[in-house]
């Protein structure tokens, strides 16, 4: 079997990072049950690891009008425009597993216009892709538009804040050639995950 | 649960179809366990849907220097390219199938640049995708190309026929609305699912 | 005067050919006084072809809403779009001969919406690049709009599927390098043609 | 039959018109045998009038290493991309009899890659349309490009010189909605057009 | 400090050009204190110089519903849509004068949607760039909306016109390589220009 | 003269801001003179903040292969495209006070391709826009290239990383509708640098 890179740059060991990164690090694996190539790939750059991170918990854990599988559909959807591999596998996992939902990860990735999705989250699908492909366009409307579906302003900023963070993470995941560990292909596509 | 349709016309019921198409799903549905909505989408026009799976099958059943697993990369990777979600799963699961690879459908689907392909499979999705989005810019170069990863000119001939075809595949089961059945998401995921 | 070669590939000769493609072939060049290339270009392989015209008369021959003028006016628009030779010459040819107009192919080929057709034929090839460049885009407002002009959602598959059957024609076309015939150029310019 | 304007804006009388401009389209007349609807669309605003026919016949009349066929090459083939119909149907008809081949027009008008044309044109089209579509990109390999072929750096200023005017040509006839005289489009297709 | 050229091609003398085209050239000289260089790119041949600033005095010198700093930022706006350095430069520096704004320019030049405009000058906006980028889709809405701004059918032929004037200008600038004056970066931006 | 916003969205007093950020906005006014409105368009989420200055200094003033102006013309160059005003009139600004050159920033922000810089830029500018563009096409050949130039492969995580957080500030900055400040526009313009 080959063994293909997680990045295209050497990725450090994890006991040679900075404490607070190893403590992340743990946190994750300890959760997850394995490290997110993510982690590994951006470790070797200690201050844009925690910049990166700080930006998506500001975005992510924080309390909105968004539901968690919603902010996952933001990533899935955006990411798949953006022909991301790594965001489109392992946020298409946590998409399933937030969603309980085996189907929808994959829809949203290929064609968000035609997934199971509310109408209100088909304005947010909408309003995400403007942010990924044309923000220069960006106009009153666009909040009207999101009111009608019950989008606060604040929520409208998380939906704005949400795709720009992956205009980045996808461009970096891109650029680094980041492969999504294996583990996260089949996470939540199989309905009894808990047993 | 939500009774998604298949399609945005009324299906027929299978015992009013005639004697071939009915033959036909039948013996689909023994292979597969499961009658693919295509089929079912597609009856309701007897005539139009004997020329397609004839089309089909004198592509995907010949003989060819393209395995089966390399035609359906075609498949999959054009159908990621013209966002079709029924191409993508149904076609996705079989390249899993073919292939025994768990992981390659979603590489192939979100970006077959940064897949777990040959270089010689790469040249194949390459020219595939110019015939899907740039067919006016095809020249005799692309022709030499491919003659170097060993593709004769039968075998181009394969692959543009197929992303052709797709081409066609793709439009229909955008335009009506052609829902994967649900199993096929899951299916050539599991490894061990014979066992 | 420069022998041009219609395809890319080798054409058989006729007489070799299955006896009912032989029998096509003679049909059609009975009827028109030359054989189209397109049934030369893809004579070589037997159940493309087979599948392929099959698939055609499905669609052109049928009974429908659309006259067989309309039903040629979505392969030219279409085939603009694509940069198809090939079916913008011979449609095209068609196209004046179903109409009775002179002047039409070269309005819709060059750019439709400027082209001599009235509103309902409008919204049909508005409808038509719609399949041909953005299927993925296709939503159920599009038919409740192309029923307000009169076509019926039987109708409005025939639009697609015509649309959906030149996607695979002119890329087939483009990658042969298919050649229209000579004759195809002047046909149905010259009003008295039957004279 | 429906008699269609010729343009959206009102169009003069000649016999109204400022002298100079009566006698251009008196002349043009005289040649043509009609007075092209170019001429009489522009005509409503002399200045305009005088300055584009101007830059027109400084292009198009003076000595060049492009032969006038090969300048109505330029027109037709960047007014197929920029879906131009006046331009294409009556600079087709100007190029089908300046090369006296009634194909043409047709073959550069759709796709200019497969045309019956040398390679040095083919190179000639390849610029003309960067000129018209991607100009900011072009850069000092392009002229290196044209010299192998032959072409001066005057040639090359002739190529985007007649580009660039018919990007202006383009979009006003585009914008007037400017109707092409029906005679255009049957002059150059019968080969004894003088006998 | 490098020398760059003004263009890709010989600059001549001034005082061995026509007289006439001295005579312009040392007209601007005197009003703007030097000389701009698409005169003296131009000049080589005096025709082509002739016909376009007579094309230019015909649109931007003549009576409009359109004030001169609304025809400039016609200009910005689609020489930023075309990357045309000169034009965006040059022009930049004259909508500052003519605007009294030092502002305006960059703003229209980057995101003519979010500058200091009015909503009919954003309406004006929005059709130049229909010309500058598609044209083949004008219809006659768009004539209908513009004169809900007090938009008279003139005035959009003047919008129209300098489009499309622009879109050759922006093309032959960018082909020859023609750089701004220096002068040009600065003029406008300070407020006491006159003082 | 009319008060026009920093953002869409409301802009909290300086002193009711965390310690930290007031901080930071106290040392930028003292250095810069004046707060740039990113500052306080962002501050009101305290969080998402600290994380995209952190993000920024981690990028921009760290040791670096490339020089800070060019940092700077990776920001210019890629918001340009991005049609962002806020980011090309900002980094427009600091762009000139780096490189002491005040011509360059308007030309790296409308064509790179022909602004005054070193093949080395060229080659820098050209895979930035990758990343911003078309990352999905990343290969490495992209690194191959850059490190003809003298380009280390950290010296191209800082030109991807750069270009891809300005992906995100470029969004935000459309998103929000900021608005640069007045004092921008005319930095580094007037050579009074020696002063």
């Amino acid at each position: 079997m080959i063994d293909y890179p997680i990045s295209r740059y050497p990725v450090p060991e994890i006991n040679e990072l900075p404490d607070d990164i190893q403590q992340r690090i743990l946190e994750v694996q300890e959760k997850s049950g394995f490290v997110p190539n993510v982690f590994l790939a951006f470790a070797r750059r200690p201050d844009e690891f925690r910049a990166f991170f700080a930006y998506h918990d500001a975005l992510m854990e924080k309390d909105s009008g968004l539901s968690q599988g919603e902010r996952e559909m933001i990533i899935v959807a955006t990411s798949g425009h953006n022909q991301c591999t790594y965001c489109v596998v392992a946020h298409g996992a946590i998409l399933r597993i937030r969603e309980k939902n085996p189907l929808l990860a994959d829809q949203v990735a290929t064609n968000y216009r035609k997934a199971d999705i509310t109408p209100r989250q088909r304005a947010m699908l909408d309003f995400s892709l403007k942010v990924a492909a044309q923000s220069c366009e960006i106009n009153d409307n666009d909040f009207i538009e999101l009111r009608k579906y019950g989008f606060s302003d604040e929520d409208t900023w998380d939906i704005a804040g949400i795709a720009s963070l992956f205009a980045l993470s996808n461009r970096m995941a891109n650029f680094t050639g980041m492969r999504p560990n294996d583990e996260f292909y089949l996470l939540g596509r199989v309905p009894r995950e808990k047993a």
